[in-house]
């Protein structure tokens, strides 16, 4: 943004002198969209003046795409020169927007006239100058306007009746002809800023992700896509909306890994699926084992059905047997000696895995191979992208790629596995990632967790960051749940599910797997290494009461949305308490959830009555939904007590009590 | 800010991947200069990084003015993908800067290389890969260093002994002839940002404002310029830095209001100097009654030997009868029947007074006669300008004059008399003003100053807005002083001059006048509408006390700084307590302030000794610089007595006491 040039040329109009800044909003002046879903309305805001006592209107222009025509909203003054518009997005894709102001003549003359026609002034010359304006107004007025504009020239120019000419000018008939010919004559304009509208999914989904290779139940050999189509019950059931496969792509051979990473592979390892390629193709082919094409696309046919969208990971990386390694050697990096480097971080070596050289000579048609292959998935039927490592690619190449990608396909979804530092995960966002895994994963107590939330959900990163709440990765056993057990996994999935509105699992959560790898946060014996047979109805676990959670999910509109998340005071540093309420106002739950997977804990807690509306004496009802109690409250101070071994969490629906007094029978 | 477009063309480099944000300082984005003073070191800082595990290095590239040569200064890794970086501003005038960053290849290959060589790995590729670097450099590399990277591609080519190649790469000669060469393939750079560099009185100075024709002693007829040269003595005795004129132009005869207001003038009544022009002349001429050219120039250089310089009042406004109205009626208001349009706010009228049309069909003459007038005084050796009303103006037009004035003349200083909605004066201060009026004249107590000297000092606003304090002006006599009398005369007096590095007083102040129309802020017999003769040492003046205020602001380094104001915390709600401390961190300046001009009070204060690097059971001094009093103070929490009657202020001088232990006598 530098300073407009002014021109001194012969006959040029004056610059605009009203100032339009700090448009919100806005991401970084503009250089990124904000986010929204369809469906929302956009709330517009910006300091808009001008010099002296001159009146300004303000519109909002707006158009979905850079090539359409614009519309316009019309902006109000709310207060301290702050000015406020919205509009509709009623598609999903991406929008712009600017921001017009001009001077009012009509109001800031109409206003000066009604001041001194009050104080009895005479007002011939105001009357005049009214008639002149008019005139001008009329000569390039819509047809339907040029009626009452004539006529309020012909009064105002001939004003022996000075009393009925001002009430004529001031009249609500020809402020609004007025209204609709304003002239734009000094107008400032700021943008194009840019919003992309998603799929609801987008903002509200939960996740369940698998290896498709252990869906079946011989842990000796691979499971099938076909395998995985007897899955779908099971994990609709529990009320998934997103199943997210690890890769479904060939495995190399050279450097394979065997069990629980072992440098040497045993015959039969399956090798881990990042490692991708193989003589049998890459990023676009399947793993022979899982199945043919056909029996993708009966997947994804059958997952929709059961009303399960698919979700790819895409991990740029290649195996040493990955085609790319002949045919395009530029796109790696290479030793002075010419053979590729693999990946390492020093001393430890990944030797399985080429990394790739984004930057390298021959980019250009890199980046379109990696392009072509999520329009090769898009027609595949899978619109949902998990991203493995952004962080180590170019985020220039991913804005640039999601962005074309959405240009044709303005559903696609792509989910940013990035753990890394938080400004690097904020620029993914920022350039173009959907959505965002989070420090959740290791934000596990009061403190921390309002302290997180507060910024993902209350500062600007919620324009532009959706944070997916993993409770666990295949990658990732988090210490909570394995100290804490059962109470840990109960407690952190309704903190998942209900702190964000969006929030992930990997399979075997809900048999509280916790055997971990010691001392670390890897899983012992992980499916990144070998097959994988569970029995899902073993004893303890919790599919039921994951189940419930997302029913509860699905029927309360407030946990629909990402940023209405509000925290209430407790007492006890061990509970955290915390609701959301719909954008309509009529849903509202109350989520109190034990931190300490250990010991019970009782506390008072604190709710704002007032905000809601409910006064200080009247009864309201609250529903826990998890047990199914009902209580009467009455105040905004509560006692819970949350024992981890019955509840660690308790989720409220609250409503008023309906209040009927007596009334006369009628017979 | 809008996206870069890549170019997907042949031969094309790919798009660097380094991101750079969040670059400080800067405003709006960098749409306005950030303003500083000669001698100050810019501090700039950025989030610097890229993806994966590269290292990076980054430059802040700084010049003078928009053409000169670009020189560098290295920045360092702070924290969090924060860099910091500075440059000295040497001189006067604008200065650009941009943040360069490209990946630090040979940081990112010797830090590898270290922890392979550390971990006893075979480094023959890397010291290969090396060598081929360090080829690359020295081909383009300053001859000084050729023969150092000479050796080294030797030594790292024919790596027999790889133990001593690997300390030649890692050796610091070879680090810094790299340094000096270092390749920048995959830069990126954002920028140009501004610094307005002003001289030291642009943040470090007293104001004195007069009505030059009341400097006499006959209060029937104008003083002149020569009776003006008479009272320099008192001013500069007082201490005062800069000498402020209202209007000294010809005063329009036409509508001349009266004494006090009256809207008929009686005989000899002189009229309001901002009705500017007769037909002596207009903004570059002299009212006749105050003198020549040749006297006003004879005041300019007598100031100059008492230390003053002058300030001119810019009221852009005609009397109806400046010449500007036969010359340029283009250039005014017009009614339709031809008239020009006077001042009014319905239903005031200010008749004597005609304003300007910014935005006429003939706005680039009046723009730039508006731009002669300026360089007309500045040619007569003012260099200073209080801008009467500058928010009735356009913004654009204020940002187009300071900037074209200061690229002649970078010593120029605007200060903005707008008192007006927050957002407008803001605007003001980021077009260019130098310095601003502020809401300092009617904030009195204690919650509201820490607020409002927070906003000020602490907050984006210290970059481009300089609040210069006045207690009164000749339209402002604040209700504090009407009803507080001489104890508010001297708390408020303090409390300009030492929260801000810049404040003023309007003359009369140092006689605590304060004689109000009835329930107004305005001055009876306001100088606007008479001659004006003072008794200076009447009873009770301050003068004395306005003299040692200024003395002790010039001793004190500490308060030549307007952004490092800081509060302490006092137990009593009328005392307020802050403080000062310099850059170099040697003088320390503590203010307290009893608010209530009507009572005593007294209260335990609370300094930050941890902060000062004084212990808590170490002895330090206070030496109270109003009176003259001595204090040996331990610890933190100290006791002040104010009373309005004696002392409603104190200013400490703090310091370490100096410790000399028992030492063996030398005889």
């Amino acid at each position: 943004m530098m300073k407009p040039s002014i021109e001194f040329v012969p006959g040029a109009a004056p610059p605009s002198s009203i100032i339009i800044e700090t448009v919100a909003p806005v991401i970084d002046a503009g250089r990124y969209a904000v986010k929204r879903e369809v469906g929302d309305t956009l709330q517009v805001s910006a300091d808009v003046f001008k010099e002296g006592h001159d009146q300004i209107a303000a519109v909002v222009r707006y158009r979905l795409g850079c090539e359409g025509d614009w519309r316009e909203a019309e902006m109000h003054f709310i207060d301290n020169d702050r000015w406020g518009g919205e509009f509709p997005l009623e598609q999903i894709g991406r929008y712009q927007f600017e921001i017009e102001a001009f001077p009012d003549f009509y109001a800031t003359w109409s206003d000066e006239l009604r001041k001194k026609a009050d104080a009895d002034f005479d007002v011939t010359s105001e009357l005049l100058e009214g008639a002149h304006f008019l005139e001008r107004v009329a000569r390039s007025a819509a047809h339907r306007d040029q009626h009452v504009l004539g006529d309020a020239v012909a009064r105002l120019s001939d004003a022996q009746e000075q009393k009925a000419a001002v009430q004529v000018a001031l009249s609500a008939q020809v402020a609004e002809a007025v209204h609709h010919n304003r002239p734009r004559d000094g107008a400032q304009r700021v943008g194009p800023f840019e919003v992309v509208v998603d799929p609801v999914l987008a903002r509200f989904a939960a996740w369940y992700e698998i290896f498709p290779r252990s869906a079946g139940t011989d842990p000796s050999r691979s499971a099938t896509f076909h395998d995985v189509i007897g899955q779908l019950p099971r994990i609709s059931g529990m009320g998934f909306d997103v199943l997210y496969f690890t890769p479904i792509h060939p495995i190399g051979t050279t450097k394979r890994k065997g069990k629980n990473n072992t440098l040497i592979a045993e015959p039969g390892d399956p090798g881990v699926p990042y490692a991708i390629g193989s003589p049998e193709g890459g990023h676009d082919a399947f793993e022979p084992s899982l199945g043919t094409a056909e029996d993708f696309r009966a997947l994804v046919d059958a997952a929709g059905e059961h009303g399960l969208q698919i979700a790819l990971d895409l991990a740029i990386q290649a195996s040493p047997d990955h085609p790319w390694v002949n045919e395009h050697p530029a796109w790696f990096y290479h030793r002075p000696d010419g053979t590729i480097k693999y990946a390492e971080n020093p001393p430890k070596k990944y030797e399985d895995i080429y990394p790739i050289n984004f930057q390298n000579e021959d980019w250009q048609a890199l980046w379109h191979e990696l392009k072509r292959i999520i329009l090769h998935w898009i027609d595949h039927g899978v619109t949902i992208f998990r991203v493995d490592n952004p962080h180590t690619k170019p985020t220039i190449f991913w804005e640039w790629l999601i962005g074309d990608v959405k240009a044709q396909h303005p559903e696609a979804i792509f989910l940013s596995e990035a753990f890394t530092r938080p400004k690097v995960m904020k620029a993914l966002a920022k350039a173009g990632f959907t959505q965002s895994y989070t420090y959740f994963t290791w934000r596990n107590f009061k403190r921390e967790l309002i302290e997180y939330l507060t910024e993902l959900t209350q500062t600007e990163m919620k324009e532009y960051f959706r944070g997916n709440f993993f409770v666990n990765t295949h990658d990732i056993l988090p210490y909570i749940l394995q100290e804490g057990g059962r109470p840990a996994f109960q407690s952190r999935v309704v903190l998942a599910a209900t702190l964000s509105s969006l929030y992930g699992i990997y399979s075997g959560y809900e048999l509280c797997e916790n055997t971990s790898v010691p001392g670390k946060e890897e899983y012992l014996h992980s499916e990144k290494y070998e097959f994988k047979a569970r029995d899902w109805n073993a004893p303890g676990n919790i599919a039921d009461y994951i189940s419930r959670l997302n029913q509860i999910r699905r029927d309360h509109p407030a946990l629909h949305e990402y940023d209405n998340l509000r925290f209430y005071p407790a007492d006890d540093d061990n509970i955290l308490c915390y609701g959301k309420v719909s954008p309509d106002g009529d849903d509202n739950v109350l989520v109190v959830v034990n931190l300490d997977p250990f010991h019970a804990h009782e506390t008072m807690i604190h709710l704002p009555l007032d905000v809601w509306g409910i006064g200080w004496d009247e009864q309201y009802r609250a529903d826990e939904l998890l047990g199914g109690e009902t209580y009467i409250w009455t105040g905004g101070d509560q006692y819970v007590r949350l024992d981890p071994h019955q509840n660690p969490a308790a989720i409220y629906h609250l409503r008023a009590w309906l209040h009927q007094d007596y009334a006369e029978p009628c017979f």
